[in-house]
């Protein structure tokens, strides 16, 4: 069995059960919730590459996932067979830093064995988990008293396993009672934030509204928006933020209006090995992405389109990192914690 | 007959003919190229409405047209009619100052008879084709050397009468050679740049790709942008600009990359009753229209929607405006044109 459709019974959106992967189809939603299991290493490389699963810290948990997977079912040598997984899942999205982590700590734990792989894996699950909660948390703290939010994407639950991230700060300031509404711009071209961030919203009351992406900056330069948050797909250790494409005009926009710009994620978005934006790797999709909405062709036959997939907001425009750890002040505070790794290597 | 869709023998995109307006119905490309002859005032402002004619310049025309139609077919009182054609045709769209130009000038002569109402409203037309060219000219001057341009939404043909202006500056430097290749945002929520711009570049053999809205800033940030030309919908007295919503973001980003952002628009856009952005009505249009692409719904079921149809460019963002007469350089040069209109009033 490659993947299978049976309803999965939590409320995570990702997770593991009887020795396979359970993760909703976010290319079914809004239309459908579709689930799907998942034992085969290459089955979840194709998930991640039509981003059935999607997001920085749902894609850690995936990859380490699929890499505990390959742990215990191998093929041959195990050794091989974990190392071909963790190449075959790493390439399978190159600019979210996460997945390569979570693949990367599993690797190590599994020269204990299959079973020491799978209990890293559910580690990160779980670590995920708290993170989001943390990062809510801090994030409504310091958000406190800004009442119309924008978020771009989907940086929920669908992007993490149980809370996410920037949805995460927007659950909290809900709970607290101050937040009047969301802004939900859409996200051309796959359209995570009328199709995933709407849904996710309307399930959880809060009120919202969708716009397309080019509305932000006239909305806030109007002063209808008291600030933006949103997720990450990689910080680099100048506090570069690699996020979804369309993040950076949200940006520019709330630097010039003067309101907050704040990224949330959690530590393990942060690349030491990144110095800069320059230096972030940013995938270009399919030019049928841009050519089609939902299937359905927009523009004229043989027209060629352009399609990378993440942008880079500069760190001077970014407000404040919120991870579960620490609130990053941009241009006072140190983005990297401590030494980078491999500083001690030369 | 209301209307139509005899083929028009000609390359313009809105003209008179026998006795109706003949325009092309923008809705339906690129699917389907459809004219749509019009002999009635109330079906002309559906027109514009649904935007089937749009654009600034074609606006004025059709505007213009439509009160010299209600001048020779009146319905009982030739004044009535015309005074009612003129408000019917300017409430179709609150935002675009040449509509309501178009067609004060026409009620204006309509007082000499149904020919002189005519007469006026061919003139406007006559008188877009040239500045339309001027534009073009005058624009690619200004921006030789600038080899990978982006636009927003369709300031062609389809939005003038035969070159437009955004594309009538895009057109003169692909004639000129200086021109690698064009990027169009594809606008939403109408997809004007993904249907209109798209078909019009195809059609001019102008090399072009099409990207999502929110792909601009990263690739103007990235260097991979020379210079944004935009057309207007209403540029205030102090120089702010009124165009397609989305344009702002472009603008931002070209200010932080130092690239110039040019809009191109006949004199006639140019509002000096409106002092500066703030007094320019952004109209609202419908949920629908963020909801649904091309028919197709993208969100779930009961989701709400914010549909502003323009922005607002701060002045400073703005490189310079190029008219058929001149080139301003905004913050040098003074966007009014002598003396105010109503200066003398006081």
């Amino acid at each position: 069995m490659g993947q299978s459709s049976r309803a999965h019974p939590g409320g995570r959106t990702i997770d593991w059960r009887d020795g396979a992967i359970v993760i909703i189809d976010q290319t079914a939603l809004p239309d459908e919730v579709r689930w799907l299991e998942i034992d085969d290493v290459d089955v979840l490389a194709e998930a991640i590459k039509r981003l059935a699963v999607r997001g920085a810290m749902a894609l850690g948990v995936a990859g380490a996932l699929g890499v505990a997977l390959a742990a215990r079912v191998p093929t041959g040598d195990p050794r091989l067979a974990v190392e071909r997984a963790a190449r075959v899942l790493e390439d399978a999205r190159p600019t979210a830093v996460n997945l390569a982590v979570g693949i990367r700590r599993v690797v190590a734990a599994s020269v204990n064995g299959p079973a020491a792989a799978l209990a890293e894996a559910l580690r990160i699950r779980d670590e995920d988990i708290e993170a989001n909660w943390a990062i809510g948390i801090r994030g409504a703290a310091y958000l406190r008293g800004r009442r119309r939010v924008l978020t771009h994407c989907n940086a929920g639950a669908l992007a993490g396993v149980e809370w996410g991230t920037a949805l995460s700060v927007i659950r909290a300031l809900h709970v607290e009672g101050s937040l009047d509404e969301v802004f939900a711009a859409e996200t051309r071209p796959l359209l995570q934030g009328a199709r995933l961030t709407t849904w996710e919203l309307g399930r959880l009351s809060i009120p919202h509204r969708l716009i397309v992406d080019g509305a932000a900056a006239g909305l806030i330069l109007g002063g209808r928006i008291d600030a933006v948050v949103v997720g990450a797909d990689r910080i680099a250790a100048n506090g570069d933020v690699a996020n979804k494409v369309g993040t950076l005009s949200h940006a520019l926009a709330a630097s010039r209006a003067g309101i907050p710009f704040v990224v949330a994620a959690p530590e393990s978005t942060i690349d030491p090995r990144t110095p800069d934006g320059a230096g972030i790797p940013i995938e270009e999709r399919s030019e049928e992405e841009v050519l089609t909405v939902r299937g359905r062709h927009i523009a004229p036959a043989g027209t060629r389109a352009l399609n990378p997939a993440f942008d880079v907001t500069p760190a001077d425009l970014v407000t404040a990192i919120i991870t579960e750890r620490r609130t990053i002040i941009t241009g006072r505070d140190a983005v990297l914690d401590g030494p980078p790794v491999g500083a001690h290597a030369s």
